[in-house]
């Protein structure tokens, strides 16, 4: 297997003839897919989405794919496929349309139908081509064909990409429900065929590789949903992801069978329903609706909440309950389920809003107890079946962290495609499909772009590690006033402590030492403001750290009078 | 089920021949288990604890129960009962013995000289008395009786304390492996024993409440441990609690099957298997162990190196391996088990690990792909057993989040304890057992109290929400110098952020904009410090929401000249 060497150079120029691929991201991180493709001077995006932040991004709300490998040449880009519908996928897409806002969507109606209610909010308005499975489409120098996958949101597809250098599948996200809902599914058949055609390189999803077996059915979830309005003694409050239709669908039907009305609750969940239902996605009954102001005119006995906050998201309306800090309060008849999957590193938040729930008195039912989420992704099991029909010169696993992609190889490895032919790629690793063989030639930067607030790209590490130090320790500011003629000591020093547990009384242990501090560089001549600034900073850190052991971040500064 | 109000008032006086019991730690949270009894005015404590910070706790290094509500009464306190070594059962000794040094620490032979261990460190010599499972010793009224419980650590005791007011049994961490590596089983006779006899109280361990079925057997683990030794090609890392010594013995075991000689790397490490080998818990062949600085003289297929690390702190020796920031480099002939369970929290941590160790090449093992760990806690299978062996009159969930307690208190419902003799509390609730009765009479305080750097209890909420704010969002800070006598601005405004993700050369455009509310507040005649304070924190607290927003700590500084 081929590893990426941490400090590859940059690509080469591509060879006439050959393909080059690029993601720039989703290859060690689950999120911010985007895979770029080069044939003959000309660009193809596969998805372009976002990833959430973890504690090691303080402040952050998005983290977005660096588009820098492609900004100066926008305007070779073909086309953005966007595989299927989830943020993932697509989040980045507004963020790309701001540097180029005619590049051509292509997915299916629902994808595109969810990005083009995003874009409404950015008010963009894009150039979209809807696709469909069994469909070929030209941009350029790509003979894309797209086909069938199931997944955890309707209507998702795998793209095959032709050009001269050779064939390539890639999956997209993927499970291969043999009962699914909707009665969609992946298409086996069509990976046969193009196995049988020669695939030249397989990318395949990475994201369960290391769970054995099988991926239950969804149909599953149905009994379980249904025990649960059977048996609820009030109120029904169901939390899971504004995407996930299909789960939203079985809510429905059970509230048609138990009676009750539906009211859907947050933003992004009445959106995503509205699109799923115009669509013919989501089977809405005649009058099961309900506005969220008609709540308290239906008993709560005939009721159900669906929102989002499965994952423990602080601000939502489900935390909220939790800590008694919405208008609905949380009664020991109501019930409460979690039907989503839980996403690594939400496991603390996700407890908490638990344990506030099951102490007011509710039943909660979530993952932990009962079989209300299935994974949208298919195991290792699965995974095998898809190396073998596809038979692929070339594998490249992707949409993983480290972990999931190699496992993943190994997968591979094991169904026979020989391990010189398996690419382990990163974020920003070229990998160059030339003469029917697929190898890593070099890299591009691919770092996380940020976005806070309204800027995208303006936070960096730096303010990042400043973030870390200050949440961890706080910070001691030192203001002194100089005579800008003299230089003497005018005003000061004033200390303020926050966040640091020393109240700013505390510090007059401190201050007649940095008044000799400042005397003695006087008096050695020591006048510069950067000097004098270190001086405090060094003067007034070794103080904490010996009577506190604490390294709060010490601000000093000199004000010029 | 007496669920407690969340405004309970303090508990009246404690009747005559009342028993009184308040848990400063434990109930509604995993870790900083210590619970007090009361009895005629004198006090028994069992366990003291810490609780290990999450991101709520930014910067904590420790958290302790509140001693305050027995701080006035510490000379009553005849006893503290250690039930075994754990650091959420013992971690608290040494802060509470600084307030009275010669409390007696009661507990087994391990229990005690890893207590004896750490206070050497914090330079205290306890006042200790061994006790031994069969064993009865009576502290004022209290009379105990121990029995032995199976844990993850050796010479675990359950207590059953008599007193006048009744019987109470009080498990500590149990699970009940029938096929316990070193033979010593959770005494189901004697818990059956007590029943018989007629047990007023049972407070049991509900950390597993809600996994249904029975936990593996321990020894269930050798055999993968005995595969990896066998497969693994030079290398092997191991990384476990430093208090497991069981999972260090079944190590040791393959590596003297497998002709290998050990390190124990770290001091906590160290320490601990020391004292357990030296008191005969830990059986270490003559010659398997290595110094650190020897590691070089043994060839790596010889090799194993036993180190904490398995919850991916951030400074461990097995963090920094993952980095490439270790002496030991990770190579792809190295094979890595993390051979402990993951505390929930630590999984983003962990992941970070497994996945910087997979990208040097290394086969890492751990409990996702194979069984290396069984918990120490019973299930719920097994707390039926305890709960149908004991038939207690009353019962009360202890050492487990909300909805542990909850779930286990159904299961005591399940067996027949009757709902209202069954006591949901949580830290700092009261529950006194009078004529056979429990029941909640009140609470009294039981907060977090942090430690921090060498500081008890200085760190308050205020700092922490303070910490949060700066971790996210950084801060602004606005310095001017006014003339103290005519009030004027004579310098200033000097600004500066960090971690706000705004440059300083930005603020130039709100400069103009403060000085112009500081001319229009001299002209109105607002002159006070904290007028103008407030003033400059909301002008530039609103440039910067409406130019980025976002909300950093707003921090003016106003010195007089």
């Amino acid at each position: 297997m081929s590893h990426p060497h941490p400090e590859l150079s940059s690509p080469p120029e591509l060879p006439d003839g050959g393909l080059r691929i690029v993601a720039l991201g989703g290859l060690g991180e689950i999120g911010r897919n985007m895979t770029v493709f080069e044939f003959g001077g000309r660009l193809l995006i596969v998805d372009c989405g976002v990833l959430f932040p973890e504690e090691e991004q303080p402040g952050v709300d998005l983290i977005l794919p660096d588009f820098d490998y492609i900004r100066g040449r926008l305007d070779d880009v073909e086309a953005i496929v966007l595989t299927h519908g989830h943020e993932d996928h697509i989040g980045g897409v507004p963020f790309l349309l701001r540097e180029r806002a005619d590049i051509p969507l292509v997915g299916s109606r629902l994808t595109l139908a969810l990005i083009e209610a995003k874009l409404t909010e950015h008010r963009i308005r894009p150039v979209t081509l809807g696709v469909a499975e069994g469909q070929r489409h030209r941009f350029g120098p790509f003979d894309l064909e797209f086909l069938s996958v199931n997944h955890s949101i309707p209507d998702a597809l795998a793209v095959a990409v032709r050009t001269p250098a050779g064939l390539v599948l890639h999956t997209g996200d993927f499970k291969m429900d043999q009962l699914p809902l909707d009665g969609r599914l992946t298409d086996l058949g069509g990976f046969a065929r193009l196995g049988a055609e020669g695939i030249d390189l397989l990318m395949s999803d990475s994201t369960n590789s290391e769970v054995a077996g099988f991926v239950t059915s969804e149909r599953e979830i149905g009994p379980v949903v249904d025990d649960v309005f059977r048996t609820a003694q009030e109120r029904i409050i169901v939390a899971c992801f504004a995407s996930h239709i299909h789960r939203v669908q079985q809510v429905l039907d059970a509230a048609v069978a138990n009676r009750r009305k539906v009211c859907f609750v947050g933003r992004s969940m009445v959106r995503n329903m509205g699109v799923a239902g115009e669509l013919g996605f989501l089977n809405v009954p005649d009058g099961i609706l309900i506005e969220q102001r008609q709540i308290e005119d239906v008993p709560p006995d005939r009721l159900v909440l669906v929102c989002t906050g499965s994952q423990g998201e602080p601000m939502s309306a489900l935390s909220r309950m939790a800590n008694r800090d919405h208008q609905i309060r949380i009664t020991d008849r109501d019930t409460v389920m979690l039907a989503s999957s839980l996403i690594p590193g939400n496991e603390n938040a996700v407890n908490r809003v638990i344990n506030g729930l099951t102490r007011w008195g509710a039943r909660v039912v979530h993952k932990g107890n009962a079989l209300v989420h299935v994974s949208g992704h298919a195991s290792a099991g699965e995974l095998l079946y898809v190396l073998n029909l596809t038979k692929p010169s070339n594998f490249m696993p992707i949409h993983g962290e480290w972990r999931h992609l190699k496992a993943h190889a190994r997968l591979a490895e094991l169904t026979g495609v020989p391990k010189e032919n398996i690419v382990i790629a990163e974020d920003g690793v070229a990998v160059d499909l030339v003469d029917g063989r697929a190898s890593i030639v070099g890299a591009v930067p691919a770092g996380y772009v940020y976005v806070d607030g309204l800027s995208v790209g303006e936070i960096t590490e730096t303010s990042l590690k400043d973030r870390r130090i200050l949440g961890e320790e706080g910070f001691v500011s030192i203001v002194i006033g100089v005579d800008s003629s003299t230089g003497k000591l005018v005003a000061g020093p004033e200390i303020h402590a926050r966040g640091a547990g020393i109240s700013d009384a505390d510090f007059d242990a401190v201050i007649d030492r940095i008044e000799e501090v400042l005397r003695e560089a006087a008096a050695d001549g020591v006048g510069e403001l950067h000097q004098l600034n270190q001086l405090i900073r060094r003067t007034v850190g070794r103080w904490v750290n010996d009577n506190y052991r604490r390294r709060p971040m010490i601000v000093p500064v000199i004000v010029e009078v």
